[in-house]
């Protein structure tokens, strides 16, 4: 994704970052690179909490060629709060701006097998898998792990999404149905000890930040809390940061990206001990904590790499739990604000439904307190 | 300033706080308070910095009742980010919605004299000083104090605007006749110890939370410098957020409010050391430094309160220390990118003038070590 209007050195303050979505990340980026003098454009294919907090906003659909072009000559540049960006869409802006992260960061990250075949030529551990096109396939893959599995679909899976249980002597085709028959992958179910996940902030010209490793809880798919940091012996801290870093620069990484680990604990090699699940080309919701444990939050180092800044230092000043406000869970605003040390985060979204990230909240604990 | 339409418990997130003032103080109140998941309508006689966080803007003069009766129609709270508001204007939206702080909190603080005269009578010492009608009271107040003075406009006054120095044998004529001839106070200079400032948040219970205390320095009137913790002893720490909350409490304060001390030092009686300077009805330059040091900065403080919101801590996770951007110090932005411990804060005001506020630095040390 060649840029045809490259800045020359960091973007002036009174810039216009142009943002692809309007969620709760890109409010997030507002609030945060708003300190750098910046303005933001937000482009998205509906309204969400990010049009609150700016006068510039482009709701179009994402194939909209014209809307495209005219966005991208409005800003300085461009990133994404979200990975399922089109490679059309990227590549009409890029003839345009500066985009980033680049295309095939996207490419990789948008499909489950791609990306882990990706991660394998890196020489990093994956969790046993198989590819799935068909039905057939899964019960080739039961046989082959003789343990329960996951089946997950290529693209477009998210939060638990796409996804469906499956152990031999079960009825694959059903498994196979429940996913959309759709090219798959399928996991071995691993018994781990802890996710984790590294947030790394890359800049253009190869520097990078490495956040503190959160420890991280999932219920039906979806992140509900964050602990940073996780218990971890230096070396395992070391090998993870490793992992981000190798897939950041194999990527040729500008911006945050989040790479999330299972650990299957210290009976196992150090090199084998950790796994990729996933990359997230974008902020994280397990990066959250930042914005308030951090001088520089991912967001805001997500925009400074976007913009050609310097990073910010990723060193974290206070150790941090982050709960997810999932649904109805946002219903307990009154009794979060009511505790004076919780740091209450809503993303001004009117509708509560299931499953819907609401909000989230952090408290912090003195550096050294809670690892 | 009574409240035609009182909310009922805390303003749920999704609810629009209206700020009069579009300027850096209105932009760091959104980019704060935007994490409680509020909108934000800026009215201001003139586009600021403000205005590129929020889509929902109102320019009209402040005089305009028409439009400031539609702007209070269309919020559920009223806030300012300035001390001096037209009392017409105050009271025309309080016929309509919920203003904080209340209009006496402005008229004491607009005025020197009766912000002095009011300090006094709760007990609290100021500056010797003497009215000013004509250019004789100046005389007569150099005679009295046998030493330099500062004459300071009754109004209108601001970051040494509106002030001119006078010494026994000057020529008090031409004094007068700097300041506007025009209603003031001559104050005695005094040699000070160091200048301090309390930032208290009160919510409309009467509950409080108080910042830890910052030493500030200034040059030609304007802040340069802040850090914190300032040097004191508890007992004097006691003392300076009793005035506060003394302050806050008989002007039945509803916000953020900064009270600035001279700190005679400890040759002085603990209850004549600490002398009222000035009280601003506002979040403040000096407190900049919570956005980094806290969980709950004075700008989300200041929004919990006029929102009916419990406040959020005050307590301060690390030392820090905030220099003030001034003019021609904002061309070092690029500097002050490059180095990761720095958190800097730009305005996104495009023109660079002489003494204009362009944005701020802060850096953090872990607390305790700086104090």
């Amino acid at each position: 994704m060649a840029a045809t209007k490259p800045p020359r050195g960091p973007l002036p303050p009174g810039s216009t970052i142009g943002i692809l979505g309007s969620g709760q990340l890109a409010r997030m980026l507002i609030m945060s690179a708003a300190r750098l003098g910046f303005k933001f454009h937000i482009y998205a294919d509906a309204p969400g909490p990010a049009c609150d907090l700016t006068p510039l906003k482009t709701i179009a659909p994402y194939d909209d060629t014209a809307a495209l072009t005219a966005f991208a000559a409005s800003v300085d540049a461009v990133t994404f709060e979200f990975e399922n960006v089109p490679e059309a869409t990227a590549k009409t802006l890029a003839q345009h701006v500066v985009v980033r992260p680049n295309a095939r960061a996207f490419a990789i990250a948008q499909d489950r097998l791609a990306e882990k075949l990706f991660v394998q030529k890196l020489g990093i551990a994956v969790a046993p898998f198989v590819k799935v096109v068909k039905a057939a396939d899964i019960a080739k893959g039961l046989a082959t792990f003789k343990a329960p599995a996951i089946l997950k679909t290529c693209r477009l899976g998210y939060d638990g999404k796409g996804q469906a249980r499956v152990a031999p002597g079960d009825d694959v085709a059903a498994a196979w149905r429940a996913i959309g028959a759709v090219p798959a992958v399928l996991e071995k179910k691993l018994a781990f000890r802890q996710e984790l996940s590294v947030i790394i902030a890359r800049a253009s010209g190869g520097a990078v930040q490495v956040y503190d490793i959160p420890q991280n809880s999932h219920a039906g798919g979806i992140l509900r809390r964050s602990i940073v940091p996780a218990p971890l012996d230096a070396a395992t801290i070391s090998r993870a940061q490793d992992i981000a870093e190798a897939i950041a620069e194999a990527l040729d990484y500008v911006g945050v990206l989040a790479v999330e680990l299972f650990d299957l604990g210290t009976s196992v090699p150090l090199n084998e001990r950790l796994l990729v699940n996933e990359i997230a080309p974008r902020v994280h919701n397990s990066g959250h904590w930042t914005i308030d444990a951090c001088g520089c939050d991912q967001f805001e180092n997500q925009i400074r790499a976007v913009a050609d800044w310097p990073l910010g230092s990723a060193e974290r000043h206070s150790d941090a739990e982050m709960i997810n406000l999932i649904g109805e869970d946002a219903r307990a605003w009154r009794d979060l604000a009511a505790d004076p040390d919780c740091i209450v985060h809503l993303y001004g979204k009117r509708d509560i439904r299931e499953g819907r990230k609401m909000g989230h909240a952090t408290r912090l604990f003195p550096k050294g307190t809670r690892g």
